[in-house]
């Protein structure tokens, strides 16, 4: 029997497939070798028992026995504390990887969601408002290629804040904006052929797909 | 003699004095009452040692004996394991509380800062890109609204997650863009009245305009 329980939307459209955010905690589970079990959610009707566990009627969130967190940030956080397969014990190594998981959400994908939102909202033409919003993108990537450049991973060994990383990147990748950025881009994919990645991606593709 | 030093810029604009992400650091060391100094870092000139402690060139960044730590949510999650008076010791409190701290800088600021940068850019127009930005905070202010309705502090007592929370609703507050989420803005009034927020203000204007 499992105790960790991942819940993720039934259904989604054929574009966020792949990439909706239970990827994170799918392939942390994985790394961390944890039993779990996924549950879904209805997509099209959002009810208050979803909001009670995820306030913005978003996904994932997990159920740890009587603890229930949403935020993927949140939740790897919380798995790193349960493997350290995930996230280093020795203080050093911790600090490393805990600042880079806020760095990867707060200030790589701060950047990166609402560059990705005007990609999806086809609103990428010549714009001050566009162009904004790229010389922003770019100013992270610029900061974030010498470090990706001189280290494997983020904080020693594979760790949490390499899968917020290397997540929030990947999406910037589908939309070749890592091209001059080669260390990012080698970095995604080497985070990406690990097993534990393949695993989770091909499990997310299936559980959306079973409902089509 | 204070083992944790605060580093900021020695010098900034008059915009974004009080404001400064120190600002939310100064604020959890003045609730904890733990001992602290604060230095500067050339704002006009970026050496190489400022990329060593703060990868993206940014401020702040806390040192604390020999671990170096950035981006504000790491620090206060670091300030919250050092004490108990910014962060619940029992597990659901403390759940509460980290999901929250990565809610407000993940799901909330990740809204408020395209958002404002298109404000301090001038680009608030009339255009598709605005309007899609403003929707996707008020998105967000939607779902915090009730949350802060129902309670006085996130994780119950006041936490760290209170601070992430309060100052980036408090800068969509300078713009006067909770007029229609009472609940956000009465919050953020509880929480800048509190003796450290008031403090940890007053230290940072003084520390700026000293520079003049």
């Amino acid at each position: 029997m499992a105790d960790l329980v991942l819940t993720t939307f039934d259904w989604v459209p054929e574009t966020p497939r792949g990439y909706v955010r239970d990827l994170r905690l799918r392939w942390a589970l994985e790394e961390a070798g944890l039993p779990y079990r996924v549950d879904s959610t209805p997509f099209r009707e959002r009810k208050p028992a979803h909001f009670d566990h995820q306030p913005f009627g978003q996904v994932p969130w997990l159920t740890d026995g009587d603890l229930s967190i949403f935020e993927s940030g949140a939740i790897l956080h919380h798995l790193g504390m349960r493997s350290e397969r995930v996230l280093p014990t020795d203080p050093h190594g911790r600090n490393e990887a805990i600042k880079w998981l806020f760095a990867a959400l707060n200030s790589v994908e701060a950047a990166s969601l609402p560059w990705s939102i005007f990609v999806f909202s086809g609103l990428t033409g010549d714009t001050p408002g566009w162009k904004r919003l790229d010389e922003f993108l770019e100013s992270r990537l610029q900061h974030v290629e010498p470090v990706l450049a001189a280290r494997e991973w983020l904080a020693g060994d594979f760790s949490v804040a390499d899968i917020a990383m290397a997540d929030v990147l990947r999406l910037v990748d589908r939309f070749d904006r890592l091209e001059n950025h080669p260390a990012c881009r080698a970095y995604v994919a080497r985070a990406t052929t690990r097993p534990a990645f393949v695993r989770a991606h091909a499990d997310q593709m299936a559980h959306f797909s079973a409902a089509d």
